[in-house]
């Protein structure tokens, strides 16, 4: 399984560069290969200074070894070998009425001292950040996730919205980071879904992640906006940096797996501000997305 | 203590602020004052878009009450009130060539449920970010600060140099935030050093601070500088921003004991950048610095 799901990613990996270079035009992804010390490594490409994507990173990685002790407490175990791997993606458009996008599909094998499997699962999602609302956009984007999940199982889509919704919560804020998408984690083998079922449904998922967002950038990336629109996206891009840096559990992963720092901190946005409480006007465009983001609402 | 100290802190913060709003000549803090629900509050004052002073907090608090869940398990307690208060202090010259500072004064005491004092302690210290190496105002920063602690204690300088690399090492990318200060903690009554002490001590350094930082502004907000300076400052603002959010207690405990949320994260900068792999050339000025950050090196 393993091997399948890396040879999977490899591929997507370069599905979704080419497409995205052809969108933009002028900027072209750089790669860069490299090797973690203790097992294992990985294929960064990044993007930037674009005509549509100012920044944005499209990564693979496998790593395997001993489980750091971190993640052993976490995950309550003595003595462990785990392998990882997976996709992770952000991208951070330049015009501020495109919308940043992050998706991430993984898998995770963990291990007993004679290197039999003990635990198995794959986990992932897809999640829109926009800077502006428009609603047959987000509408859009939930909507092809949800035909992905609606293949597998009719429940998995509301299911995974709301882990999405909660997931992506920056409680210090309290407010979303984005207005969501889809979030599993922990898709173990069950009486109705055996690994190939999930690996089945997270390829699904990946395999519809152009034909959720691209639309979109095709849509919007070439739209006015003024400066102080440009200023609004700068503030916004900085709640995206408070939540990977206070938040998120996979960048605190990538840090104590000793991962490569460039590759998982290139998540953050080029160009950000902060400005000190800094309030949009009552009843604007930015008030809106606000309210959104306050109380996470059915797209579909 | 707590109403001196206090007290201190009020008058401490009145004098600072009107000192750098004469130096920048432009801007002037802007203050709020606000009201913690569970008890206590505070007065924050914020200078942004100035000559000198492109943006910066020098705020007071006193925050007191049932001790949060998260603290109890942090301190190993059961049932505890407390009361916190302290003057915080962060400033992001425009210029590049001028370093940012940070600096905290703090006082701590926790109550028994009969509301009796059970442990109590200062805490606090001041460090240097610059972005350009001038390796006179390292020293002169050092020397001020040494000064104020030669006159409690010999030894207190160099423990408290050596606290202060220690505390503002940004492990995940192996470097200091700076080049350091003063840091002490849990400063309490012992044979040689009363409560009493300790508040001379601690006002000695907050009193030392204009001292410390003043001249360093004077002698370089006029320096000119290239747009490829300006680019380098924004991107170790970056490293400041991973600091503030990963790393540090301070920012952490403010976040969980319900401070406000606008104070806390005023010590973030206003405008950064996060670049791919940004690597400085060899034997350029940007490169002194990062070698000075990956060992911490003697000043006086």
């Amino acid at each position: 399984m393993k091997d399948k799901f890396y040879q999977y990613i490899q591929e997507l990996q370069d599905s979704i560069t080419s497409t995205l270079e052809a969108i933009d035009g002028e900027a072209k992804f750089q790669e860069d290969i490299w090797k973690r010390p203790e097992g294992g490594g990985g294929r960064t490409r990044v993007i930037e200074n674009g005509a549509v994507f100012e920044k944005g990173g499209v990564n693979i990685s496998g790593v395997h070894g001993e489980l750091p002790d971190s993640m052993k407490t976490y995950f309550g175990v003595k003595d462990a070998r785990f392998f990882a791997c997976g996709l992770s993606l952000v991208l951070h458009p330049k015009n501020p009425m495109v919308p940043t996008v992050h998706a991430n599909w993984r898998y995770f094998e963990m291990y007993d001292k004679d290197g039999n499997i003990v635990d198995q699962w794959f986990g992932g999602g897809q999640d829109l950040t926009p800077y502006y609302i428009f609603d047959e956009d987000a509408i859009h984007f939930h909507k092809v996730c949800k035909t992905a999940c609606d293949k597998h199982d009719p429940e998995f889509y509301e299911t995974y919205k709301e882990k999405c919704d909660n997931y992506f919560w920056n409680a210090h804020r309290n407010e979303a980071r984005g207005i969501g998408g889809l979030f599993f984690d922990y898709c173990k083998a069950t009486e109705t879904m055996s690994m190939h079922n999930w690996y089945d449904f997270v390829t699904e998922v990946g395999n519809s992640f152009l034909e959720s967002y691209v639309p979109i950038v095709e849509k919007r990336k070439d739209l006015d906006y003024t400066e102080a629109q440009r200023q609004w996206q700068e503030v916004r891009r900085g709640r995206y940096v408070e939540f990977n840096l206070i938040h998120d559990k996979g960048t605190l992963f990538g840090l104590k797996t000793n991962g490569r720092i460039e590759s998982i901190l290139m998540s953050l946005p080029p160009h950000v501000q902060w400005i000190y409480n800094f309030t949009p006007e009552q009843n604007s465009p930015e008030e809106k997305l606000i309210n959104i983001l306050k109380q996470p609402k059915s797209w579909v």
